[in-house]
């Protein structure tokens, strides 16, 4: 099959493209590589030295005597997008290509608006190039659980069936994002539904959860491969963060109580879980949604996991309960539902010990990569 | 008190802003007239001569020695918007200033993404300027009926709350919008209520219905203060359009049966609506949502209303049941609660034969200036 992956050389795109292309897919990956510019803006780097994109292609063809095609510019530029479609004729297009921080988008003004500006309209666009070039084309559109917000019910897959004085109907799960991000997620996927209702498209929206690990087999082939794993207080995400704070000797920086709960996965089944959706297309029309995640934490707990495995490799890890510079509830239901992909054939990666050593040792392996400036939240929801 | 009407040279802008202006509040018109230019583009013209927004602001001062104040502008570009607020200094602001046609924004994709970007990032303009600026501004943003859709259970005021699973909770209402326009009030009111909860802001969503008539007390004061009137196959909306096909002797086009039910209003409560809104304004931190329409009808209900009433003038109207262009449910159930606006105080004025008649001799006396080039649709949801 042919797959373009949008955003392919990001920390989940980039995983994605070198997995597809090992089993057997045809890849091209199109990537405006404006993260890496984004990082440079911020100030700061990922934890691994990554290559630039043109020789981990290399490299990866030397190692594989496969060859991934490669479209660098923006899907907000329609022309380019268009073009670069009609060039490699997808049957499937992952669109991991958007502004995917949180804190990013709450910057201030300018961020909120790059953010929704960039990941709306370049969705947009995608919608409009598939409708035109290639509706029968399946679109795999990376969302998060960030979606659903907390809820005091539980969260289903996309969808809830109401009833409501006497009558009843499935509509679409009500959401209350948490970030100009979130929001933007939100945006794109009443764009998408949209357009497989009046345009029969067909389309998965995975919602996914907060990806942790670092290495897949393929990204784990070669030093040139290597895959990026933020630390900073932008980009980083929670139980990577922790490994790496651990490892340098920081305080875990956990958020409030850390009651927060949230769904997660390893790197290794983002992977999977799109190769999975790949291999059954949404039917014409459809706008299917999976939850993806296989587990439900809270930070709290993440924190004392990293503890506990640091203990063990000889780390003393503290754990530092800031202030919360977000805007979200600290204790909570949560209870989100995830059948649709176990379904599909998922067999999880679930959160082990070992798995908690191999990115502490890691972290250690890299550790004079980091930059302490950037350990601590900057960005407030409040300011 | 000091109102800004953002949008305030439109149809419902322009009535607005006269209505505020000549009830005691002090109204200041930002406006960045883009909709004349959309009109020139599409070339179409309003079937009413509306004057220059200078001219129509200076008769005003003649008639009734008030000021209003003006800002010539557009609220995507940031600095403009927070140097207009700071020198008008609102207590509330009137929000009317998006692209608001369905039709529009299905063009093409270049319309669909005007219509968000424009739309979308103002609104986002908005909401910060109110935060940095004047955190205790009650925003008033119109949204539409048309964000809900067409569910087969009852359209609550924003909110609904659904028991799920043994648990309860009060979530914002599922929205399923029928057009890019539409959708872009969708990721309106998301952004609006996350500002509302993170930052306190105090926030007025109005799902408006459909909007009829032409003449408020003010507008009516003087040729040069006349409204808009819109009968083409864009801008034009189903009663408004029905009369002026009526009066040139034009079939009445009904897409499709004719069976979609929508919620309506006259014009005259649009303006008592936004009025009554003011006066009692959001609390802090709340997103209140109130479903602003009086009656609901189908389609087909009105056309028949038109033609009886067109009988009594002497005019033999037919009605054309064309293929629908929209992707749209013909039968449906459509319940739509309203009466938030009415605890406020609001007294309906109910569609009568005499605002049929008032509206189909008002078509008449101007149908000279009909393009019959623009009755029928071009714009096809499918297209």
């Amino acid at each position: 099959m042919k797959v373009l992956v949008i955003g392919g050389d990001g920390y989940c795109g980039w995983a994605t493209a070198l997995y597809l292309a090992n089993h057997g897919h045809e890849v091209a990956i199109l990537d405006s590589l404006v993260r890496r510019h984004w990082d440079a803006q911020l100030c700061v780097e990922t934890l691994t030295p990554i290559a630039p994109i043109q020789y981990r292609l290399r490299r990866w063809r030397d190692l594989t005597g496969k060859d991934i095609g490669l479209y660098v510019g923006d899907i907000c530029n329609y022309e380019f997008l268009e073009r670069s479609m009609l060039d490699f004729q997808p049957q499937s297009v992952v669109h991991f290509g958007e502004q995917r921080s949180a804190p990013f988008s709450m910057i201030d003004r300018e961020h909120a608006v790059l953010t929704q500006q960039n990941n709306v309209i370049g969705n947009l666009n995608l919608l409009y190039a598939i409708h035109e070039h290639f509706p029968d084309c399946h679109l795999v559109k990376l969302g998060t659980m960030g979606e659903y917000g907390t809820p005091n019910i539980d969260i289903e897959e996309g969808y809830i069936t109401i009833e409501h004085n006497g009558r009843k109907d499935t509509l679409p799960y009500p959401k209350q994002p948490g970030s100009y991000y979130h929001l933007s997620k939100v945006h794109d996927s009443h764009n998408i539904h949209f357009a497989c209702r009046i345009w029969g498209l067909r389309a998965t929206d995975l919602n996914q959860g907060v990806v942790y690990g670092v290495l897949t087999e393929e990204t784990g082939m070669d030093e040139l491969l290597i895959n990026r794993l933020d630390y900073d207080g932008v980009f980083g995400t929670a139980l990577n963060r922790f490994c790496i704070q651990a490892a340098i000797g920081h305080p875990l920086t956990v958020y409030g109580t850390g009651g927060q709960t949230r769904g997660f996965l390893d790197i290794r089944d983002t992977v999977r879980c799109i190769e999975l959706a790949i291999a059954e297309p949404a039917k014409q029309g459809e706008f299917r949604v999976l939850n993806q995640f296989t587990e439900q934490f809270s930070v709290a707990e993440l924190a004392l996991k990293v503890q506990e495995a640091g203990k063990d490799l000889g780390l003393k890890v503290e754990i530092n309960n800031l202030e919360n510079p977000r805007v979200e509830l600290e204790e909570h239901y949560f209870n989100a539902k995830n059948t649709k992909l176990l379904d599909l054939g998922l067999q999880p990666h679930y959160l082990s010990d070992s798995l908690i050593d191999s990115l502490l040792n890691f972290a250690i392996k890299y550790k004079d990569r980091v930059d302490q400036e950037h350990i601590l939240p900057k960005v407030k929801w409040r300011a």
